[in-house]
């Protein structure tokens, strides 16, 4: 499968990464984060042990490198007035989402993180007879406020080679229906880390398929590497009133229990949905909002995010492909691979060692999900993958 | 009016509060307010004026004593893990809530402050033909709300010699129609910040009109010192599946910008609820939940938050009384009285003193909302009072 073209360079790029983690004061920014050394397979003095109090959690695509200092400190400073409503607080962060995404401020729409972003983009569009298309394998949010507002599921299967999206079936159920349809794809997918080409997913948005809104879930984007990848942010720019992108400061800002998550959309798109929310800037409090402001600025503590995950992430796909098990090529901060036998017997296995690690996805029920850590998370977990392995677990 | 019921033994209550708040450190608890001395028009030495930059900010009903520090503390802590989704940290504080109305967890749905919670009670009851009973004067959020899923907006008249809510009118209107109705009341209510005997109100909920819905908005309810008050909490701890009660931390809490507010309800309602928010307690940042999980276990701050809010508008009421002022009764953090004149005239006067004060609230717009702000801002607010007075403008 596909593990074999991800093995080119991995060692000259996993040196070219640390090479900027240095130039970025790395230590300054999160100290309990120390740049890894060249031995990929040796821990760090300072790293501590995961015990039954203090679990190693690598099972819901956090980022464990912690938020930006800046963001923390923003929001300490913000306590100050948590006794004060701040209406118009959330105004600079709109506008700098708005810049990132070169459209205006009245193209985004604040939500606590993006699963309530599904679901009101969901609840602003059921309408009696809607069907909801939706991959196989992909995450179950979307489906499940489907499923509340009453509206036909089409779940179209994955290929159980790689569990890849079936694109052309997702058309299929889009062109066959008689009724409005809602089409709801994670680019890149979770949970299994892979992206759907861009110009596939831009060519089906552009030939305007009659009442159909696309939900275009992007948690993940600023982990991609591939040059095959880009948001469909510019086809918003662009005037394009049938998709509403999704977007979270949960990941790269590792900030998911802060809960910020933000809509894009044209302009009268994000009107019909703010009926579906409070004030958006109220869905956030003080301290969420300031701390975002401040990691958005926040422009080494971002480069020092990517480049954390990238290297923690190439030290477990080499342990992966080290032991020669099959993994789905990432582009996230987590890892999708095959496992030896059932699901529930690995995680089981994982949590005696203090180690947390995905649910199951079935019908993927021989495959983990594993979230990226710390380097050093991902080296423990990587030597843990050898123990099972020399007693014949894995 | 009823000014003249308000006189009686204002000095010697002001006292024993006073005596009250000795007895808990008040200084501990927020140091930038001071137990105020026995001259209660002398602002205390350190009280810094207003200006442009830092205006006095008595127009959003908002408590100006400041959260509790050790929900500060608690929110800063949780500041630490803020990268980590907790799906089950609100556990604790849901059960605290529930505990404080007698009630089980079931019976609880957190949302981001209780205009969030508006919206989900009207979103899940909004089928097509139902009717939205109002007050005249109250509000507005769920006005907007109820227009927002297109339901028949049925306002009742207030009376204009007092604005009490003619709850009369509010039943002929759920009678003589023949759809589904959901009433709403704020109690005590905003802006007149007056209560409905409770009585009234049990009385007409347990009469179960057919196909009612009743929201019920407490959100002052702490502060009310009338006998003839008490929550309808008990109703839903008895089985009362008609009633929904809204809360939020916003008020006695201090925590308006932490945005945590709720719902009680009977558990098969508060599951229809949950099909219209994420996982509730996805809705609170981590911060937030342990901000509030802090404040509510903390009776000392929340004994001060009422003393002082007592206190404070005792001053004010005083000055309205010291200058024939007609006022209402306020059983809240706020004192609905006239005004000579628009109320856009005086707003704009006030704020040439640095002062906000609260919007028009038609057809009252002689009445004048002014919040009440910590002693020394409401000293500061009374003065002014008089000087208007003394240049005719009141």
């Amino acid at each position: 499968m596909q593990n074999k073209t991800f093995n080119h360079n991995r060692r000259h790029f996993l040196r070219s990464s640390l090479a900027g983690l240095a130039g970025l004061s790395v230590a300054s920014l999160v100290s309990a984060n120390k740049v890894i050394n060249d031995n990929l397979t040796v821990l760090s003095e300072n790293f501590v042990p995961p015990t039954p109090q203090k679990l190693l959690e690598l099972h819901y695509n956090e980022n464990a490198i912690g938020m930006s200092p800046k963001a923390k400190s923003a929001a300490i400073e913000a306590l100050n007035t948590g006794n004060r409503y701040r209406f118009t607080e959330a105004e600079p962060l709109r506008a700098l989402i708005a810049q990132s995404h070169n459209v205006k401020e009245e193209n985004i729409l604040f939500s606590a993180g993006s699963s309530d972003a599904i679901r009101i983009a969901i609840a602003a569009h059921a309408t009696p007879g809607t069907q909801f298309v939706v991959p196989e394998l992909t995450y179950g949010d979307g489906e499940d406020f489907a499923k509340a507002y009453n509206l036909k599921i089409a779940k179209i299967k994955s290929n159980p080679q790689d569990w890849s999206i079936d694109l052309k079936g997702m058309q299929e159920a889009v062109a066959k229906y008689q009724g409005p349809s809602i089409v709801y794809l994670v680019n890149p997918n979770n949970p299994t880390s892979t992206i759907i080409k861009s110009n596939e997913i831009e060519t089906w948005i552009n030939s305007k398929p009659k009442d159909t809104l696309f939900i275009l879930d992007e948690a993940y984007a600023e982990y991609v590497n591939s040059p095959d990848y880009r948001s469909v942010d510019y086809l918003i720019a662009q005037g394009a009133d049938n998709v509403v992108l999704l977007k979270t400061f949960s990941k790269i800002h590792a900030m998911a229990g802060m809960r910020v998550g933000y809509t894009v959309a044209v302009a009268d798109k994000i009107k019909q949905l703010q009926d579906h929310v409070e004030l958006d800037s109220l869905t956030l409090s003080n301290p969420s909002i300031q701390a975002a402001t401040a990691s958005i600025q926040d422009k080494d503590f971002l480069a020092y995010s990517k480049k954390s995950n990238d290297s923690a992430r190439e030290i477990y796909l080499n342990t992966l492909q080290e032991l020669n098990i099959e993994y789905l090529p990432s582009e996230t901060n987590f890892v999708f691979h095959k496992i030896k036998g059932d699901i529930e017997a690995f995680r089981q296995r994982m949590l005696e060692e203090n180690i947390k690690v995905g649910r199951p996805f079935p019908p993927a029920n021989d495959w983990c999900r594993v979230s990226v850590g710390t380097t050093d998370e991902m080296i423990y977990v990587s030597n843990k993958l050898r123990e099972f392995r020399q007693k014949g677990w894995l």
